[in-house]
């Protein structure tokens, strides 16, 4: 090796600056108050070479968090259709896309969310902004945005947990079982902590 | 750094040997395939010295796998009671040893377990080996082995998904949430994969 090529206008060199300064910016101010123009700025180009790569801050953000999966096209099809099957519907979208071949970058993904500060702080980014809010809309009906941020929470607790066992830990029988069975047994759970009535019994 | 000291009977390099070979045959036979004169052996130590270190390979096992609490000890009150309170107990009991000292513990054993194909493999060991045999033995009454692993791995799916969203991601709510509130969420859907019915609905 001897040392990073000069820096040349439109080629790699800035794709992987841009996706570098936007790591920091989104870690560091969050989704909503990262702007194109400062991450531009940061990676030294103009705001049309971010846009000519990256298109929106929304897919700017996917490819700096490096999600493998658009949770815009997942999501459609889980809002849409019955509510009480809407539990289901997540846990059956999300297996097929984690058993499918975006399965080993969602599996990089969580190794460094959990390893590396930047890459948690991201992911927790992704979940809050870009899961929370189509939820949320969705769910609707007047929910309260702290029960709503609570319930996203919630889901993403056991499917983080199921992706962890499942795909990451590869405990048994978890990590052979057929989709079909993991629908039937955590759907109703996600269904739960979606629509339940989360208030303790006594 | 001049280099490693030459080995000397009895110090700290001893227990270093011990742990090193005992990761590599819990994480490679699994743990009741393991043995302490095997692990001696490997570590070029006589069986009475892990012994000596260790006790137990029960203990030995914990150690290796950076595990900072034993399971027995935390199951034990779990299992006793009401068996209709056990997934609150179990949440109350996970909960304690998360929010208190052996919490930065576990976060590093959940980052290493998920960066790491070894340490992957001694977790798996852990939750099927430390924690299935108890809780089938306590939840009993004829339940089914194949069951037993489900309904367990299950939990753990819970469990583990709670530890990284609360201590690892640190996603809101559930971050900052109070105790006695995720005993009360938690708590039910934990008693339901222990005891519930989980066949599907139709």
């Amino acid at each position: 090796m001897t040392g990073r090529p000069a820096r040349r206008s439109g080629d790699s060199d800035d794709r992987e600056a841009i996706l570098e300064a936007a790591r920091g910016a989104f870690a560091e101010h969050g989704y909503d108050a990262a702007s194109i123009r400062g991450i531009a700025g940061a990676a030294g180009v103009d705001t049309t070479v971010v846009h000519h790569y990256f298109g929106t801050k929304h897919r700017l953000f996917l490819a700096a968090a490096n999600v493998p999966i658009d949770p815009r096209e997942v999501l459609a099809s889980v809002v849409d259709g019955d509510r009480a099957e809407m539990g289901q519907r997540l846990v059956r979208a999300f297996l097929t896309a984690w058993d499918g071949p975006a399965g080993s970058a969602g599996v990089a993904l969580l190794r460094s969310a959990t390893g590396n500060r930047l890459a948690g702080k991201l992911f927790r980014e992704f979940v809050v902004t870009q899961i929370l809010g189509k939820v949320q809309s969705s769910l609707g009906l007047g929910l309260d945005p702290a029960d709503a941020r609570l319930r996203v929470s919630l889901v993403a607790s056991q499917m983080v947990g199921l992706a962890m066992v499942r795909y990451v830990l590869r405990v048994e029988p978890l990590a052979s079982a057929p989709p079909d069975l993991l629908i039937a047994t955590f759907g109703p759970v996600v269904q739960h902590y979606l629509t339940g009535d989360l208030s303790p019994d006594d």
